[in-house]
Formats: structure tokens, C-alpha cells, sequence
């Protein structure tokens, strides 16, 4: 299975099982956090960016995933994903190099399943 | 194997090496750590909650499994496991979320070894 | 003016003109934030300490000085708040040295407003 | 003196004094920070941005202040700004927010001087 | 009164108001901190570098202050200095920045009492 | 294949990757990168001892094993390594010790492809 596929349905598996717990506050969390995107005074596509940067910044891989895939669908051009990669890599410093190694590599993976024109 | 055998046993032969090494500081480090979740003006079971907090809002997956694995053997049932989850989430934010997710995946494995009543 | 009046004054002006912004995802997210901390499976007390602990580990002088006032309230004893400041420093290292200093500070000023019994 | 120009003086004077020192490597990492920020495939105001939640996210009031400063002179709206808030702190969770109040009082002080139109 | 006055007298207080909490945990990790700089198979001077770099990319002021006060007393070089914070800086990122600011103007704080020869 | 080698062979062919992008921050970037561990006012061997124990308090695990190759090669005894795990655990805190574990696992493949005498 390619990687973005294993991503996703894990994600989506893991998020059912969270949701239905029913702890008030958590679902109340998920659901705020997805309207945090929507377009606005700020172009979703820049609210992507955003959640990207700060997904390098703090280190987290699957953050980086998912606001990847959402970029890609976006038609963030690779010019652009690699000025985020360097303004990620200057603030949060070398120790983000690792992630973005493994960002370069699913970006491949969204490529080889969906390539942008 | 499952995932908890896997994860103890890595744990545990891991810690003996490291243990073996006789660096005083790091002897006196591990043992001060185990001393910190006994019962005191806090019960134990408190004590591991705050562990499971800690250890998620600084998003380390293995600190979670483990005080997942004590928090267990201690009874804390599902609902005050996502009690934790909902404040973790909230103050360390949607970072969070992933390790939200393995926890989740972690927790249904200690279950399957020995569900609770 | 005392330590703790300056910080819940300073507290809610601030958080008056954050709300009046009308951002709606802030507002939904402060709102969500209060409700965390309420009693349920655990009890109110168990959650304020939640919220402590994480604030230490994560380094954040001012969330901890608010949820310090909010543990006060609630009758912790200094016992118990030193068994929270003994995981904290140990969950998150010396790191946490000077965090806990300003805690004790504070918790003076707490003490001297109000005096628990 | 205003907020805004005791920041701008400290930090103009104690870079000087860094960069005196001489250290190549720091001399060209000062440089290549500034540089990171120049319009691209993306538009600097969108950099900006992208510097200015990356600082939220990793909780550095003065990283915040220099790029809050920055977006002032871009022209950023209080709307604009507010969603870039939002996103700091769904992200980084509840901790960003004494943060996110440092930052507006700083906004202010940045309008006092010179109003947007 | 001196920067430098002020941070040590402020340390000494609240660390005797710490350790008189009689908090066991507390009073064994002080006592471990302190042990962790002696000379050993690594000299002292470099245990304080390494305290150093390690207190810079956490980002504490206070941490950054201890150990640059025992680099000085230990006759560390501005030139030395300088490479821990060039190493400080790439790792950790410009996030580190004015952290290295508030570091140069300590250690002229620490010359201006007790100038190298 | 063992734990280096492809630790080593991802690193090289995802740098050689993301240098082929050609985005001009980031080649500097990571050139800087390498120069900051140069023989300087501190030796090499002081410099990488400094950028194992950021990476470790930063809680990296590739970055620490990089460095962990590094100091293997520059020729790093056992004893001297665990005093850097020492000080990284007591400033870190506990939220290192599996990163420690992983450490130790990867010094032993080092060890296993080339003991020290």
C-alpha cells in the first residue's frame, strides 16, 4: 500500500475510534480545528501553508502529512513548498532537517498518485 | 508479538543496558524517576494521570505508552482516559492529535491483553 | 498592586480584546478551553493539577500562574503542589528549575492575598 | 519610550554587538535569516505570515514582535492577523495564548505609532 | 543593582524556599543537577558548554544565565563562547536569536564584575 | 541492511534531493550547517559532543544519530558518552530516556561495524 494510502486510512480509523468515545471537549476540538482552514480573510491556500510551516516547526510528521496532502490538492507548486521548507528550517533550526527529508519523500508519494499538471 | 510485549521488552532490556553502563548520574536519574509516581499527599493513581499529561503535550510516544500501561494496571477507565486526552489536546494542541491517535491504538492493545472488568 | 492582581487584570483585558476581534475560531477555542477543567469523571481538582503539570513541563510562566490561582481556590495544599512540581521537573528536566521558582513566588503572593486555613 | 521602540533599539543594538564578535557561522546564519523572507514563488507577505506562526507556535514573544512589525508595515489587516492567531493556536494549543496577548498589545503599540489607513 | 547580583540572589532564595518544602524528589534532583557538572571523563568546562548549548536550544533565559556565570568563572573564551552559540543557533533555529541577545548582554554583565584577564 | 547503513543511505539520497531543488536558503542552509562543527577555537570533538546533546534535549533521533556516527568516528569513548546522556536526561528531563535507549541501540550497531580499539 503506498504510503499516502496507509496515512490516510489509519488517520480516518483512528480519528472514527476518537470521535466515538464522546468526550464532549475532544470532539469539539476536531471539529474546530477543521474550520481553521476554510478560506476567510486569508486564502485557504495560504491557511495550508501555515499549518504546514507550523507542523515543521514543532516537529510533528503526521501534521506535516496531512497539511501536505491538502497543499498538494491546493496545486502548492514545488517552488513554492520548498520557500516554506526554508523558512521552517531557519526558525525551528537543523533539527528540522530529518522532517523535511521524510516531507520530500511523501510529497514523492503524492506526486506518484496524483501528479499536478 | 503484540505491541505491548514489544514495548516492554524493548524497554526493559534497553534500560539494563543503560543501567549496566554504571554513569552514577543517570543510575541516580532512572531511580529517582520511579520514586516520583509513588502514593504520597497525591495518590499514585493521580500521579500516573500527571505523567500521561506531561508526557502528551511533550509528545513523546513511548513515555505515553508507558504511563498508558500503569494507568492500566491502575483501572483508569476510558472516560477519564479521554478526560486527560481532551486537556493534553487542548493545551498542547492539534499537535497533539497524532499521538492522540497511537495512544488510542496502544490502549485497545493493553485492553485485548487484559481487559478491565 | 500584587503579583496576582497584575496578572488576572492584565488576564482579562487582554482576553476582552482577543473576544472582541470577533474571530470566531478564538472564540469557540477560549470558550472550549474553560470547559476542560470541569468536574467529570475526574474530579475539578485532578484537572486544574492536569493543567499545572502540563504548563510546567510545557514552560509557560503565565498558564501557570493561572491555573496556580485556580488550584488555590480549590484548596491544594502545599504538599500536594510540590508532588506536581517533583513530576514536572522530572518529566521535563532542570529546564523546569526557574519555572518552578516563579510558581513558589507566586504561590507566596496566593498565600498572602488569602491564606488557606 | 514606546514598546515598539525599546524592542527595535535592544535588538538593533545587541545584534551590532553579536555580529561584532566576528563568528562566521553566526554572521551568515544572521544574513541568510534575513534573506528567507524576500519575495519568491511566494510573496513576502505571505512569508511573513508564515515567520509570524511559526514564532507563535514555537512561543517566542520577541520572534512574534519582529515579525508583528513587519506585517504592520506589509499592510496586514487586524482580520488577517486574527486568522494567523487562530491557526497558532489551534495548533499549539492553549499555551500560545498569553502569547497571542503579548501580541495584540504589541499591535496596538505598532498602531499608536502609525496607524493603518 | 547588577544584572548579574540580581539573577544569583533571586536563585538562591527561591532554591532554599524549593528545597525547604522537605519534597524528597525535589531535593534528590537539585542535589543530581549540581553532580552532573563535576569533572569526570569529560572536564567540567565542557559539562558547562554542554549545559550551555542544551539550555539555549530549550530557549531558558535563566538556565542560559547559570551556566554562562560558571563558563565565566571557568575563564571560557568569547571566541568559545561565540561557537556554542553559532551551534546553539543552527540547531535550534533563529527562534534562538533573541535568547542570544539577552546571553551577550549577561556576559557583559559577568565582565563588567570580574573581567577575564 | 544495518541500522547505519540505511540510516546513511536515506540521509545522503534525500539531501542529495532536496539540495537538487535548488531553493538557494536551504543549500546555504545546510552547507552552514556543516561548517559550524569545524575545528575551531573548540575542537571538533568538543563541537559534536555540543550538537549530540542539543539534539538529544531537543529530542531528535536522527539528528542524534548522526552525531552519534560523527563522535564514534572522531573516536568518543563509552564513559564520555554517558556523561553527555547524563546532562541531556537531568536538563531534558525523563522525556529523554527513549531517545537514550534508541541512542544506545545505535551505538551498538557503530560498535558492531567498526569497534574502537
Amino acid at each position: 500500500m503506498s504510503q499516502v494510502k496507509e496515512f490516510n486510512e489509519y488517520r480516518v480509523a483512528m480519528n472514527d475510534k476518537i470521535l466515538g468515545a464522546n468526550n464532549k471537549v475532544i470532539k469539539r476540538f476536531f471539529n474546530l480545528d477543521t474550520n481553521a482552514y476554510q478560506d476567510g480573510a486569508l486564502p485557504m491556500k495560504t491557511k495550508e501553508l501555515l499549518g504546514l510551516v507550523a507542523s515543521m516547526v514543532l516537529r510533528c510528521d503526521d501534521c506535516i502529512r496531512y497539511h501536505l496532502g491538502t497543499c498538494h490538492e491546493l496545486g502548492i507548486t514545488e517552488e513554492e513548498l520548498y520557500e516554506v521548507f526554508a523558512i521552517a528550517n531557519l526558525v525551528g533550526g537543523s533539527i528540522c532537517i530529518p522532517h523535511t527529508r521524510r516531507a520530500v519523500e511523501y510529497w514523492e508519494a503524492l506526486e506518484a498518485e496524483a501528479p499536478t499538471a
